[in-house]
């Protein structure tokens, strides 16, 4: 098969797919692959020895959720013991932000996408503050999981039980036009995230005041409908991947040291290299010192034709990731010149309803030197402390010209 | 006093006002004036022979609604007979969409600007299809108006009761970073008014299933937020309203029949002529022939500096109202023409977050021949049907040389 043609069939695939937010359920039991010692990571594969901070931080908070250890110590000897494996979410069909630690008791969103039937899968949005994704794991962040995994996680999964499931592709697209760029603005979807639970919320908690503080948590929680996103885009990218003869990326990951990509047409191997900081604005006390490289699996956002690709979408996300609202609109412009399509269900008003600029070609990425741009949160570089600002960022150019060495070395070219 | 720093102090205590959302209540508790045979109209003074079908319809809608009629001939009888009285919801502090009827039983909302302490009231809003603000008045309008009054209005009451009241200024700013203009376009102001309520309304509903619909009728109801809006665009502009020497625009309104503009600096003296048809987009089935003219109190928004003013916060607003999103651009630019400030809270991210237009200056009006731009629904021009379309408007530009005309001799010049 031709590469056009091959693209073309990736990334109709891509925008074909419809996920739908199906149920919450515990990693444990729907996640393939998931055992009783494993913890999921955001990125591609990467060991104890060479995760930084918030990876190992997050790693650590995990031990404790799960009881596996009595303290920070002790977990981390755990860690480092061999006893824990390790794999990306990316590989069990999940991805998780920032440090995107999952482990097998931790509540988890189901979403399928109806178009080809494939399932993904993220944990619950811990909120602001010291949160386990930037890899604080204090008794407070502990305990916020703990409500997450006893209290909302029951309720959510009985309110979507009362649903046919939560479009997510139609919620993005709306979300688009409501000032949302989909990876690091937030505020319309989770709200209209919210608007679909509210009344499934109220009709099945088992108390008024359960309720109220549900809905107030996801309200209040303006990244409450990242981590169904991230799941949607991750649906939607496996629809793509396995065409044969593809260039298009599938997945673009990071552990906080390594970047990786995989592409459709090349398998499941990642390229990796190591990961760049971010450059963006930083919380009160906090500077560029204190900057972890890029980390997250969020970029399946911008791999799936939203986050910075729709930045044009998102005049008002300059005030939060640096630069004014004419480099929104470029960010988007220059995303158009390596991808091969215009998304069919994500549109811009401001830019006349053009689709966003969907499936990157990692020949246009190396044959115009244009990398993708990603937004991102930026976490502190130690274990423990959290989240430092949030930025600009884009991969490494060598891990798109070794995808496109690979690529033609299997056609024998 | 002159009239430049007449204005600035005019406008000045227009964007101060702070409109708090504090209650809900019935209007003959609440609203200054309100008697038991007074029905409130949206726009300038008019007596039954002059109303438009639309307004016409409302007015029988709410005579059966208060129970005043058995049906509708005894209806229309009654309100041609003069034993009921009407007034300009304008003249008792309040504000209503399109027909804008408010009658004595009905639940209105109570917001209080609490910079300078006056209070403003709107009714609740009944969201889509046959409603009597459009003019309709079958059995299927009056049973929501019963529910909004017997069931929402209370919970909404005991709701806003555990609060401190709603900041409907910052709700505003907000939703204008999120795509909306605040007058036809209010999806993300009526979700972040979901995201205030649901976990009050979740806590104090008398049961589950109430809380639910409540909940599930305001997250559906995209227009959910603009009674509030009105009310609080009415607060801010009464702010404004009685500095001596003033050429602002304090009001713009219609019956249906006239537009009529009133003046910081001129009293509560109404300037009127015949109101114009708006242009815009029609639903399936129906087209201008069916339009009436001009309809309303939501162009209180454009006088506070939303609305049309604020289009270019709004690019996705034209698939509603016609044209294309560089149209919303140079309509807000267009506006900064004829105001005397740049908003300090509502600001445009597009426009490198520079503040809305606001304060119509009626000398500038007059100088440039650019009248102000609205927004508008489209309500049929008979009675009992309901809304046809929507589009964009300006007032006739009359109002504004008569005004002028009517300050320079106040001040004898």
């Amino acid at each position: 098969m031709d590469v056009a043609r091959a693209n073309r069939t990736a990334v109709e695939r891509m925008m074909s797919a419809r996920p739908m937010l199906r149920t919450v359920a515990t990693a444990g039991e729907v996640i393939p692959g998931m055992h009783d010692r494993l913890l999921l990571h955001a990125g591609p594969p990467i060991e104890w020895e060479r995760m930084s901070g918030p990876l190992r931080g997050a790693v650590i908070g995990a031990v404790l959720f799960e009881g596996w250890a009595e303290d920070e110590e002790e977990a981390a000897r755990l860690a480092e013991s061999g006893e824990v494996e390790f794999a990306p979410c990316h590989h069990h069909g999940a991805v998780g932000p920032m440090a995107g630690v999952i482990s097998p008791s931790m509540a988890v969103y189901v979403v399928e996408n109806v178009t080809h039937g494939n399932r993904s899968f993220s944990t619950l949005n811990e909120g602001y503050g010291k949160v386990l994704r930037y890899g604080a794991y204090s008794s407070e962040v502990l305990d916020r999981l703990r409500w997450l995994n006893d209290v909302m996680a029951p309720v959510l999964r009985e309110a979507l039980s009362d649903s046919e499931g939560l479009d997510i592709r139609a919620l993005l697209a709306e979300a688009l036009h409501m000032g949302d760029e989909g990876h690091n603005r937030n505020k319309a979807g989770s709200l209209l995230l919210l608007k679909l639970l509210a009344p499934l919320v109220a009709r099945v908690a088992p108390d008024p005041k359960v309720a109220a503080a549900v809905l107030g948590f996801i309200g209040e929680n303006a990244l409450s409908v990242l981590n169904p996103v991230m799941a949607a885009c991750k649906a939607m990218a496996d629809a793509a991947h396995g065409v044969e003869g593809s260039t298009i990326v599938t997945a673009m990951a990071r552990n906080g040291t390594d970047f990786g990509i995989r592409v459709s047409g090349i398998g499941d191997r990642w390229f990796t290299a190591p990961a760049g900081t971010p450059k963006g604005l930083y919380f009160s006390g906090f500077s560029s010192a204190d900057a972890n490289p890029d980390i997250g699996d969020s970029t399946i956002t911008e791999t799936a034709g939203i986050g910075g690709f729709a930045m044009a979408a998102a005049p008002a996300i300059v005030a939060f990731v640096s630069g004014v609202p004419s480099d929104a609109t470029n960010a988007t412009l220059e995303m158009y010149e390596i991808t091969v399509a215009e998304h069919e269900h994500f549109t811009i008003p401001a830019l006349d309803f053009r689709g966003t600029p969907t499936g990157i070609d990692i020949r246009a990425v190396v044959e115009l030197g244009i990398t993708p741009r990603i937004n991102t949160g930026i976490a502190h570089r130690e274990a423990g402390i959290g989240q430092v600002g949030a930025g600009l960022v884009r991969p490494p150019a060598e891990i798109f010209e070794e995808a496109l060495l690979a690529f033609a070395e299997n056609r024998g070219i």
